[in-house]
C-alpha cells in the first residue's frame, strides 16, 4: 500500500434519492486526488485536490452552494494541515473566494515564505481581509453572489419562513424546497466536506471546508476554521510513531468547545479497531461537560491512522448524525469506493455510529461499532430542521403562495 | 481568600521609562475589577471589567492603540472564557468595536439564550460580521478610524520605513517613534493584554484582547481569538478539583500552533510550584516540533491555579520575551500590586522564565525558575525590531526628512 485518499462529503441527513449523486461526486474527488498522488503530487496536493472538487459541487455546503447566513451571503470556512511540517492554513467567514481550500493552501505554503525583517506569516484569515490576501495571491475570487446555488437560495426562503413562523408561535410548514432537500433539511444540512491522505512517502495530509450553519449570523466562524477542532494532521503523533489525519464534520460550536479534531487524532493512535476513537468520543463529546446543556450534539470525523511498521494504513468513518458519505481509494485500487453509515433515528445527537477499514496488512473491513452516551437520552432531535415534523406539516394555518 | 484579580500587559519588551505608566494603569484595571467582585459581581464581570480598563489606555496594544495592519487599520481580536460554564466567546480581526471584550463577552452570554428552531447561538465572529453583531447588540461601535493612537500611527509609518529600506537591501533607521517607543519596538510589541480571576464562589473566568502583530495583514487572525490558545478557564480542570484561569501573550501564531493556553491550564493542575508549567512550556513550546524552524519563539501566560481545598490560589506568570507586566489583587488587600519580570537579553526566545505567588496557605512567594529549550539556542533574535541594530543606525544611505 503506498498511498491512500479518502473524502467525505459530511456527517447530516442525506436524502436517500441523492446519495447516487453524492457518491458519484466523491469518486470524482477520490480519482482527482489519486491521479495527483500516482503523478508525484504529495498528501497535501491530494487532500486540496479532492476538497476543490467537493467545493465545486453546487451540491455540497463548501464553495458554491454553501448554506447562506440569515443575511442571505455565502461566507466560508476551510483549512488543510500538513503532517510532516505540522503547518496549517486557514480561512473564516470568507466572502467571494470560489475555493477557500485554496486560500487555506496558500496560507499554508506562505509560512514557508520567510517575511523581510522577521514579520510573522498569517496562518489564519478571516472575513474580507482573506479575500484581499487571495486577490493578492493568485488565489480566484468572484463577486460573492456568484457562490449562492439555486438550492441554496430556496432552502434559505423555506428556513427564515420557519423561523418566522415559529417566532410567531405557529408549526412550520415547508413550501419552497424540493422534496429530496427537504429530506436534507430534517437532518440540518451539515455536510462540511473534507479529505485526507497518506501519500508513497508515508506523510498525511488533512483539509476540511464549509458554508457553516444554515442562517449563521455573518462573520460566523465555524470549526472548519479553527486550529485543532476542524482538522489535524501530524506525522508521528504525540511521538507515538503512528501518523494521523483527521477532518470533521457537525455543528461547528460543538466540535470547537470539544477541539474535536485533535481529540479524534489523539484517540485513534492506540490500535484498539476503532474502540479507543469510540470510547474517547463517548466520554469527551457525548458526554463532555463542555457541552453542558447541548442536544442534539453533532458531530463526525473522517480518520486516517497510517503505522510505518508493516506499512498498514486504517480508515474510521464516525457519525452521531443520521448518515456520513465517505469514499476512499488506495493507489492500488482501480476504482473508488463510496459508501453511505446511517445510525438508527433513535440514536442521533446521542451515539455515536463507527465503521472501519483496513488496508495493507491488518484485517480489511471490521464490523460497525457504537457507544452512546450514559444518563438520559435526551434523544428528541430539536433543531430548526430536525423534529417538530410529525403530524403538524397538515394543519390548518399553514398555507401561503410558493415563493 | 475569596477574590482574586490579576492582570497583565503582555509579554513584551517594555521601556523602562513607561513602566511606571503601565503599573499606574494595570493597577487601575485591578481595582476596577476588585470593586466589582466586592460588589457582588462574579469572575467574568471582573475580568471583563479589568480587560476593559486595559483596552481602554492608548499606550496598549489592544482596543485604541492597537498595531496597525499594513494597510493602516485597527483590528482587534479578544475572547474571554467561564470557568463554571465553560463557554468561550470570541471575536477576531474586528473594525470598529471600541471594547473587543465587550463584544466577545456579548457573544459569550448570548450562547445562554436558545434560539427559535434550534439554531445554534455562534460562540466565534470575525471581521466586518462582528461589527454587524455588536451594533446589534448593544455593543459600543466607532468609526475604524478613531481608535487608531498616535503612538501607532508613529510606530506603523517607522515600520513601514523599516521594511521598505530592508527590502531595498539597506539596513533600517528609525526617526518617527518617540524614544521609548523605540526601546518597545526593539522587542516586537507584543503587548496582548488580559486578565484573569477567581471569585468568592470559587469560579475561575479568563480575558484576552489584542491588536495583533505590527503590520499583519488585514483579516489576520491571532491566537486571543482561538479557542485554547487565547484564554482558557475551567473548574474542575480536567477532573482534578482544581480550578485554572489562564490568559496568554506573545506571537499569535507560535501560540495557535501549541493550543498554548490549554497547555498551560494543564500544565498547572500539578501543584508543584511552577517547576511543570516550566518543564511543560520548555517541552511543548521551547522545545516544539510544532514550531519546527522558528526562532526566537515568543510567549506569555498568567495562569490562575485554585485549590478549593483549604481556598489556597497560586499565581504564575512567564514569558519567554525581555519582560512581562503583571498586577493582582485579592478581596483581603487594600491596594493592588504591580511588577515587571524580567528575561536576560541572551535567553529571550530560548527560555522560559516564571514567578510565582501563592496566597491563603501556601508559600507567599516562591523564587523564579526558568526552562530553556535544549540544543543550540538560535538566540539571535531576528525580528522587525529586534535584532539588526547594534552599530548600523548610523550608515550613511538613512537621511530622511521626519514624516
Amino acid at each position: 500500500m503506498s498511498g491512500l485518499v479518502a473524502v467525505h462529503v459530511g456527517a447530516g441527513s442525506h436524502s436517500s434519492s441523492l446519495k447516487g449523486e453524492y457518491k458519484t461526486l466523491m469518486k470524482k474527488a477520490c480519482n482527482q486526488a489519486m491521479a495527483l498522488l500516482r503523478g508525484g503530487g504529495n498528501a497535501v496536493d491530494a487532500v486540496c485536490a479532492a476538497t476543490q472538487v467537493l467545493e465545486d459541487s453546487p451540491r455540497t455546503n463548501a464553495g458554491v452552494g454553501s448554506s447562506l447566513t440569515a443575511d442571505g451571503r455565502v461566507e466560508c470556512d476551510a483549512s488543510i494541515m500538513d503532517g510532516r511540517t505540522l503547518r496549517h492554513g486557514a480561512v473564516g467567514a470568507v466572502p467571494g473566494v470560489r475555493n477557500p481550500i485554496l486560500l487555506a493552501r496558500q496560507i499554508l505554503e506562505a509560512q514557508s515564505q520567510p517575511l523581510p525583517g522577521g514579520l510573522v506569516p498569517p496562518s489564519f484569515l478571516a472575513g474580507s481581509g482573506a479575500q484581499v490576501w487571495a486577490a493578492s495571491n493568485n488565489v480566484e475570487t468572484c463577486e460573492p453572489a456568484e457562490l449562492i446555488a439555486e438550492r441554496s437560495q430556496r432552502i434559505h426562503e423555506e428556513s427564515l419562513r420557519n423561523i418566522q413562523r415559529l417566532e410567531e408561535g405557529g408549526t412550520k410548514r415547508r413550501r419552497y424546497a424540493l422534496p429530496e432537500e427537504e429530506e436534507e433539511m430534517q437532518g440540518g444540512l451539515l455536510d462540511t466536506v473534507g479529505a485526507v491522505c497518506v501519500d508513497g512517502a508515508g506523510y498525511v495530509a488533512s483539509a476540511v471546508s464549509s458554508g457553516g450553519l444554515l442562517l449563521k449570523h455573518t462573520g460566523r466562524v465555524g470549526q472548519a476554521a479553527v486550529y485543532g477542532c476542524g482538522c489535524w494532521a501530524e506525522n508521528n503523533c504525540d511521538g507515538s510513531g503512528v501518523s494521523i489525519g483527521v477532518s470533521t464534520t457537525g455543528c461547528g460550536e460543538h466540535l470547537i468547545r470539544t477541539m474535536f479534531a485533535r481529540l479524534c487524532a489523539r484517540a485513534a493512535i492506540s490500535p484498539s479497531m476503532g474502540r479507543s476513537i469510540v470510547d474517547a468520543v463517548t466520554t469527551h463529546f457525548l458526554e463532555s461537560e463542555f457541552l453542558e446543556g447541548v442536544h442534539p450534539r453533532m458531530a463526525g470525523a473522517l480518520i486516517l491512522r497510517h503505522d510505518p511498521q508493516g506499512s498498514v494504513s486504517d480508515l474510521y468513518w464516525l457519525h452521531t448524525t443520521r448518515t456520513m458519505g465517505v469514499c476512499y481509494m488506495t493507489t492500488n485500487d482501480r476504482k473508488p469506493k463510496a459508501q453511505f453509515s446511517e445510525l438508527a433515528e433513535e440514536k442521533i445527537g446521542v451515539a455515536v455510529h463507527l465503521q472501519s477499514k483496513s488496508f495493507g496488512g491488518g484485517i480489511p473491513v471490521t464490523t460497525p461499532i457504537e457507544g452512546m452516551r450514559a444518563g438520559p437520552s435526551h434523544g428528541e432531535a430539536s433543531g430548526l430542521l430536525v423534529g417538530e415534523e410529525t403530524g403538524k406539516s397538515d394543519s390548518s394555518d399553514e398555507e401561503e403562495e410558493p415563493g
